[in-house]
Order: structure tokens, then sequence, then C-alpha cells
């Protein structure tokens, strides 16, 4: 064992204890355990940033009552294929799973289902909702708009969030393709780490504050902004910051949430919002019917076909060969169910104080 | 005026030949006049590879009988909100907008509309379709399969096309937004362009044929393969590669056609395509009605406003600060409807061989 690594701790005594946090603060008990369910499935999937390691955050704006914990929410314009769907100010973890329902019950009905909302707030991992799509052998979709800190290509502020898309795919014998990835370059969290070993980045990733190229992690946290996947015009910066711009226009032009520089902060910060251009945050979220292309099977058996061609290309000198989308995840999730989910310490400082704030037990 | 610059051509004078050309290999007049517009969308637009310039390549793909001038275009199962057709082996330039009005058709009708497709060939620039849509106030989605080119990150082989996505939004007093973007770093046609100039690409572009990072272009050519956008994994390479993957998926594997490194090369070449997993290539639309999310004049005063937020940004030093997705396209198409199209003297040589064979006069 490498007693550099952090202990680790059952997934079940951190839904719990995340459950009990949520009831805590109002929640009804089916919200509770959906919240936490969506946090939990982080920490299983090894996406440590939007686990329980968020849990402060979150507790932070039920305290300054930035967030509804009893939400009404409902469906202000449909179609058969479509719904518009105001949160009501309540938690993105249960706005969120509430609005990808509705797209689910859609698509069984007239084959897909489209859903946009408006005043929700941070809905956690983006790969959390095609996976329940999964459980109805759906293609689904997610994406969220949120705190801006990416710079469109040529720009010198942070006008745009890591706006991320998720989408999978199930498979017959393989285990399902799911895509969940952010549309710049990498997140903050990812520098963070660099300038903690006081290292440099990798040139690309970021610029400064006047929009030059800059490796030094200080540059980005002293007014400078991450860039769009591609990073620099010759390597295709602006597509990254197209999709990010398709991200944002989905989530929250669409829908009424705020969008771009006016999307309000997750983490509170002295970050000074100029405007309100809508309500909340906004996600999008959509579930295809597969019978309403192709037969269930024989899709399922081209997802295989599709895996096993991929993973039998000739390996790049110096790996083992492409991964398919979701082999990391899935693998963390099969090592954590068995081993528990290894926590910083200062996570586990964040937890305590939680536990000190709600009275609810970590241990 | 350059003396440099390549001569110029009016833009209904190429279409009017195209549309000859294709008269000439048995479509009908509506098939011909189509299949020419799209190409002629490109060439106004500055996507000067996927204009004319390619005219030659599908008369050689009609001279080889690989395309079927009178395909019946059938949808072979739908819903109402989707449908997967079967292009029967057309030209992409005709099968492309008939699936892409099935998808505005349905949107009309229930909100949303989703279309599959395979049996087809190369359908032109993405962008055109969601400029249809555009159109009918929709927003409109298009992708599409292709000839493999690209390597999965840390594959060392050519299994994924740059297969690109495309998605516009109508504004009010601004123009629309028109994202029409590949989702490898760079196309081949680049690459190819400093290979004639004698000169290195910057590095992240493509591996040699190892699967190592390469910045000469005969590395390329020499069994190499383009990287998918991000580049290599410290740049999220591995995003890219998801994007592609979602595009085969939804194009190719969702559709019965073609997906991956048997999608039929669209220009012929010496390839070997090992086993053929479905029918030709694939392409999938989608549109959504604006009003069924919110009423439009406040969706595109909206977009307006996003717009003009995104155009005020802090330039980045030495820019003139970020475009907006369709800028470069729109700026072309007033330039080259008043100026002519300009045609390199290579593409001028393949359109006098074009009128040679078939008899169409191009002057």
């Amino acid at each position: 064992m490498n007693h550099d690594a952090p202990p680790t701790h059952p997934i079940e005594r951190l839904r719990e204890f995340t459950t009990r946090v949520f009831l805590h603060f109002g929640l009804s008990d089916a919200d509770a355990r959906q919240a936490a369910d969506v946090l939990a499935t982080s920490d299983l999937r090894g996406i440590d940033s939007h686990g329980v390691a968020r849990l402060r955050a979150y507790v932070r704006a039920f305290e300054m009552s930035e967030v509804n914990p009893r939400p009404n929410i409902k469906i202000v314009r449909q179609t058969p294929s479509t719904a518009t769907v105001d949160g009501d100010g309540g938690l993105g973890l249960v706005v969120g799973p509430h609005a990808n329902r509705i797209a689910i019950e859609k698509a069984a009905e007239v084959g897909t289902g489209w859903v946009a909302v408006r005043g929700s707030s941070h809905y956690g991992i983006a790969g959390y909702y095609p996976l329940e799509a999964l459980q109805h052998d759906l293609i689904g979709w997610s994406m969220t708009n949120g705190t801006p800190n990416t710079a469109p290509l040529w720009g010198a502020e942070r006008r745009l969030s890591t706006n991320p898309i998720a989408i999978a795919f199930p498979a017959h014998e393989e285990p399902p393709i799911v895509i969940d990835m952010a549309t710049a370059v990498v997140p903050v969290g990812k520098v963070e780490i660099v300038r903690r070993r006081g290292e440099n980045c990798p040139d690309g990733w970021f610029i400064d504050s006047a929009g030059r190229a800059s490796n030094r992690p200080d540059d980005l946290f002293d007014g400078g902004a991450l860039l769009p996947l591609g990073g620099d015009r010759a390597h295709s910066g602006h597509k990254g910051y197209c999709l990010a711009a398709m991200v944002d226009l989905l989530c929250g032009v669409l829908s009424g949430a705020n969008w771009g520089p006016f999307v309000p902060a997750f983490v509170l910060t002295d970050r000074e919002i100029t405007e309100q251009v809508g309500i909340g945050t906004g996600h999008f979220f959509g579930a295809m019917q597969i019978t309403a292309f192709m037969d269930l099977a024989e899709f399922k058996g081209r997802v295989d076909h599709w895996i096993r061609t991929m993973r039998a290309t000739k390996p790049a000198a110096g790996t083992d060969g492409p991964l398919i989308p979701g082999d990391p995840e899935r693998l963390a999730e099969i090592e954590r169910r068995e081993s528990g989910v290894p926590l910083s310490p200062a996570v586990v400082d964040d937890l305590r104080e939680v536990a000190r704030i709600t009275g609810v037990p970590l241990d």
C-alpha cells in the first residue's frame, strides 16, 4: 500500500452524510437523496472536483439563502418533443435530474425529448444525466453553462464557462460509451494543481490578463482566462470557442437563463455581475429513443463493433492505444466501489466543517 | 489590384455550369439545381475546398457509377420527431438537403426533428444545412462522417474522419451565428498548403505512421494521421476524439451507414476497405423550433445581446478581438457576390477537364 495515498471512504457513508446534510437544509427526502446521488456518482467515477469536494460550496449557497430548498420546478412552455423548465432557484443537483426525466418521458412518447432549463444552479457532472438515460436504453445528452472563466479566442476576458457536453450510447456486451467533456483545454483545477507544485504549465492552456499566451499559473489567477479547446488560433482555438458558444446559446440564451459573463458564480467570489440577463444558471438535456432510428439489438451490436474496432487501433508509439470514452471513469468506479473514495485532507477538513455547521456526524 | 490574385468568376456562371454538369449525369432538374446550390454556397462563403474545387471528384464518382443519379430516397423508420433515411446511393448534395427538409418538417409538427441518414455520399459543407433551417427561423444542426484521416488519441491509424459539427442560431438585427467546424485540429488541405510551400507545420497537427508527433507534412501523407481537436494529451486531444466519436456514432452507427475506418472514400484512392459495416456514408440532421422553447422575438433579441457582448470583449494583445462564429464566411459572401469567386489555376484546369468530359461549355 502506498503510504502517501489518502485514506479512502466507503461511498455509502459519503452518500448518507451528504443526504443528511441536504435534509438539514430543508430538502425533501427524495430531493436530498437525488442530490447526494449526483455527488456520489461523481466521486465513484473519479471526478473528484465535482463530488463531495463541492459539498462545502453547496452548503455555503444554502447559508447565503442563494438556493431554494423546496423549489416549484415547472414546465413553462412545451411541445410534444420539447420543454422549457424553470427550476425556481433550486439546487442544480435537483433541478437537473427533474428536467432530464422530462426529456426521457418525451422521448418515450415522440422519439426524442429536449429540455432547456433556467433558474437552476450548479448541476454536478454533465455525465450524470446521460447515465440516467442509459438506464432506459436511450442516447442521452447534457450541457450546462456556468461561472465564466474562459476567453473567446482573441478575447482577453472571461466570457464563457468551460461549458461541458456529455452524451452516452448504450452497447451490448461492451460497456456503454460515455462522453463527458468540457470545452476549454483544461479546467481551472488542473492549473491550480500545477501551481501548488510550483511548476509551469504547458503552452496553450490559458492567457494572462492582456490576452497573451502564458504558462505561469499565477497569470491565470491574476485576471487571466482559460483558452477554449484547441488553444491558440494555429491549433484551432476558434473551434473550442464555437463549442462553448453552442452550449451557452442552448443552455443560457434559449432557456431564458443567464449566459456568458452574466452567469452567477457557483462559489461566491468578489466578481461583480454587472447585469442580469435571465434567471439563474442554464442547462440543456436531450434524450433519443434508439428504436426511433433502428432496432435496439442491432444498434447495440454495432456499438460493440465500433468499440472493438477503436480498441484494436495500432497504438501510437509510447502508448497502450486508444481508450473508449468513459473508460477512465468506469475503471475508477469499479475500484472505488470496492476500495472506497480517496479524499484529500483538505476535502476531509471541509466535510468536518460541514458536519460542524449542520450537526450531521461525519464518522 | 493584386496581380497575384487569381481571376474571379461570377457565382451565377459557376452555378449554371455546375447545374448543367449534374444534368449531364442524369440528375433531375430540381436535384441538379439543389446540388449546385450546395457547392455555390460553399464557394460564396469562402470554403474553397468544398465548392467547385470538388466538382471533378463528383464527376469521377459518376463516371465510376458510384453514385445513383436518380435515387429513391426514402424514410425507412420514423416517429413524430425522428426519421431514418436511406439515400439509395444518391449524391450527398441531393440526399442531404432532402433529409434536412424532413427534419425541418418534423420540427414544425412536434417542436424538433432529428434525421439519421445512410446510403449517402459526400454532402458538401456541414454549414449548408443549418443555413436552410435559418430560413424557417429554426435552430439547425448538421453532422457527417467521411473518409478516415484522423487518429483517435493514442492511436497510430486513420480511424475517423474530420467529422464536422454545424449549428446555427438566428438573430434579429445582427447576422445569425453560424458554427461550422471540423473536429480535427486542421484539415488535410491545410497541411497540403504548407507542404507546397516547403515548410514545416506547427506542432500538434498530426502524427507520423508510428503515431509520433511530427511537423513534417510528408509524414502525414506517408501513412500518418491528423490529430483530433486538442492535439496531444496535454492539450486534451481526447476531447476532439470524443467529438469525432459522437459524430460518427450519430451519423454512421445510428443510421445504419458505414462508420469509422469503413466509410467509403469520397475521392477514389487505393485505400482498401476491408469490411462493409453499413450502407454508404452517414449524416445526422436536427431542427429545433425556437417557439417550442421561447417567443421568437425574445430569443432573437437575446442572441443580438449575446453577439454584442462577445464583440465587446477586451481584445487579446495583438488581435482585433473575438469574432462571432460565421463572421469570416459572411464577409466572404458579401465580397464574392460582388466580385466573384477566385479560383486557382489548378481548379480552373479541373473545370476545363469537366467541360471536356461532359461537353458543357465553361465560358
